[in-house]
C-alpha cells in the first residue's frame, strides 16, 4: 500500500456519522457560551465539516441526517473518536451525540 | 472559523431534544411545589424554549413533540446536558426525561 | 419567568406517564393489604389523578393508557419520580410500573 | 380518599401480568414435586387468580394471555411482587416469568 | 386450593418453553459424547417431554417450536430451571437455550 | 430413556446455530495463518459438519445460513459450546460467531 | 480434514463484516494523521481487501456494504478480530466499527 495522505476533505464519515472541527475551549464570546462547572456532562462546541449518507431504516432506506456541512453544533464531549489532522482536532462522532446545531 | 457568538435564540435542538430554561429552586410559591428530602429521584422545574423536530419512526416519519415552546414542565434533575448562557442556567432534555407539563 | 403555582390540577403528564396520589401506608382495612416483610419488592397503593397521552407506536399511533382518572392502583414502590403538592404525596410514574388497578 | 377495601376479587392486572395465590410450599403430594436443592433457580406453585388483557403489539392489537383463570402454574419464585391478602400471600408476575401450567 | 398433583403429563410449557427429562451424565456410550474438562459451557443431554406453543410474533402469530416431544436435544447445563419428579430429573428451557437436536 | 448413541452425523443444530469441527491450533501451512500474541481476541479454524434451517424473521420466515456443509470458517474461539464426540473436538456455534469463510 | 492453506484472497467475510490490512501505524505523511495522545479512543487506518454480503434486514433483504474493496477506512482500534497472514497484520471487523472511508 502506497503511502496515505489524509486531509480534511478526503475524510467521508460512514452512516450516521459526522466529522466536526473542534472549537477551541478558549473561544468566548460576549454572549457566550459558559459551561457551569458541575458533575454534570458539559457540551462542546464545534463545527460540521463532513456527514455521512444516514443510517438504513428498516425498510432499506437511508434517513439523511439533520446536519448540514458548515452547521457549528453542540454535542457531548465525551462522545466520538478523536483525530488532529494538520495540527487542529477533529472528532468523529454518532449524529445522535450532537444535542443541538446553533444558527447565525 | 470566526467567533461564534451563542445566544438563546440561537441553540436549535436535534430530534428528540428539548431546550429548557431551568427555573431557579428557590423559587416557591403559595400552593407550590415542594420536593420530599428522600433517596427517590427529585423532578425539577423550567420553561421550555426551543424543541427539536422529533424522532424518525421505523417508516421515515418524524413525531412530532408533546411539548411545544413556553410549556413549564418537570423533569428529572439528574439528565440532560446544564449550559450556562448569558448567566442563566439552561438544560437540553430528550423528551423522554420530561414527566409533564404544567398548565397555568 | 413569572412565578410558577402548581396545583393537582394543572399537572399533565407525558407519554405513557400516570400521575398518582400515594395513599398513607397506615390507611388499612378489615379485609384489606398487608405488605409481607420479606426482600422481595411491595407495592404501594394510590389513586390516579392524571394520565399521559399514551406512548406513540411504530404507526406513529398512541397507545391510550389502561388506567384512568380515580382508578385506585397498586405499583411497585421503588419506581417513579415522588413529588409534595400542598402537603401531600404524589408519585409520577410510566404505567408499565402500575401492577394492577383495584375495583371497588 | 375514603379508606380503600382490597379484596381478592377487586384486583384487575395490568397488560401481561397474572395475580397468583401462592400454594404453600408444604403442600406435597404423593407423585408429587420435589425442588432439588441446588444453586439453580427454582420453581414455585400456585393458582391464578386473575390475569389481565394482554400487551398491547407494534399493530396496537393485544396479544391475549395464555394463561386463564383458575390454571395452577409453575413460576419462577424470584420474580413478581408479593402481597399479603386477608392472610394469604399472592403474587403479581409477568406472563413470561410463568414457566408452565399444571392441568388436572 | 385442594391437593395438587403434579405428574410429567401434567406440565404444559408456555411460549416457547421446552420441558426436558434430564440424562444422567453418567450415562455413556460406545460413541458416545464426551464433554472436555475446560472452563466453556458444556452441553447437557435429555429428552423433550413436552413444548409449549411458540412466541407470539409481532403480527400475532405463534411460530412452531423446532423440537418436538421424543426428540433428544443437546442443551445448556446453566439454563433454565430443574424441577424432581417422583425421582426423576427435568428441567423447563427456553427453545433458545437448545443447541441441537440428536436424531436416531 | 435407552442409551443414546450421538455421532457426528445425528447432531442437527437448531436455528442459526452451526456444528463445527475443530482444526488442532497445530495445524500451519506454509503461507497459513499465524494469530498474533496478543490481548484481542483470536480466530480459530474449523470446518462447518452441520448448520441449522436459521433464524425466523419478523414476519415468520426462516433466514437460511451464509455457511454450508463443508465450509470452513474462522471464528471467535471464546463462542459456543464444545463438544469431544469420538476424540475429536467439536463446537456449536450461533453463525453470529462466525466471522469468515475460507474459500479453497 | 486436509491441511489447510490461508491467503488473504480465500477470507470471505460474512455478514457486515468487513475484511481490512492494517497500515501501519509509523506510516506518516505530510499532512497526515496524528493521533492525539489522550484517554479517547483512537482510530487506526487500512485497506479494506474483503468485504461480506450484508446485513440481513426484517424483511428479508440484504443491505449492501457502504465500504468496497480498495477503500481505506478508519476504524476503531479498539474493535474487531486480529489475523497475521504471511506476516502482515489484518482485522475482521463489523462496519459499524468503521467511522470513516478515506477519498483519494
Amino acid at each position: 500500500m502506497a503511502a496515505l495522505t489524509i486531509n480534511v476533505s478526503t475524510v467521508n464519515p460512514l452512516g450516521d456519522r459526522v466529522f466536526v472541527k473542534i472549537s477551541p475551549s478558549e473561544e468566548k464570546t460576549a454572549g457566550g457560551i459558559l459551561l457551569p462547572d458541575t458533575a454534570k456532562e458539559k457540551p462542546q462546541v464545534g463545527e460540521v465539516v463532513a456527514v455521512g449518507p444516514g443510517k438504513v431504516d428498516n425498510n432499506g432506506n437511508r434517513t439523511p441526517l439533520e446536519v448540514k456541512v458548515g452547521d457549528k453544533v453542540l454535542y457531548s464531549k465525551y462522545a466520538g473518536t478523536d483525530i488532529k489532522l494538520g495540527g487542529e482536532d477533529y472528532v468523529l462522532l454518532s449524529e445522535k451525540d450532537i444535542l443541538a446545531s446553533i444558527s447565525e
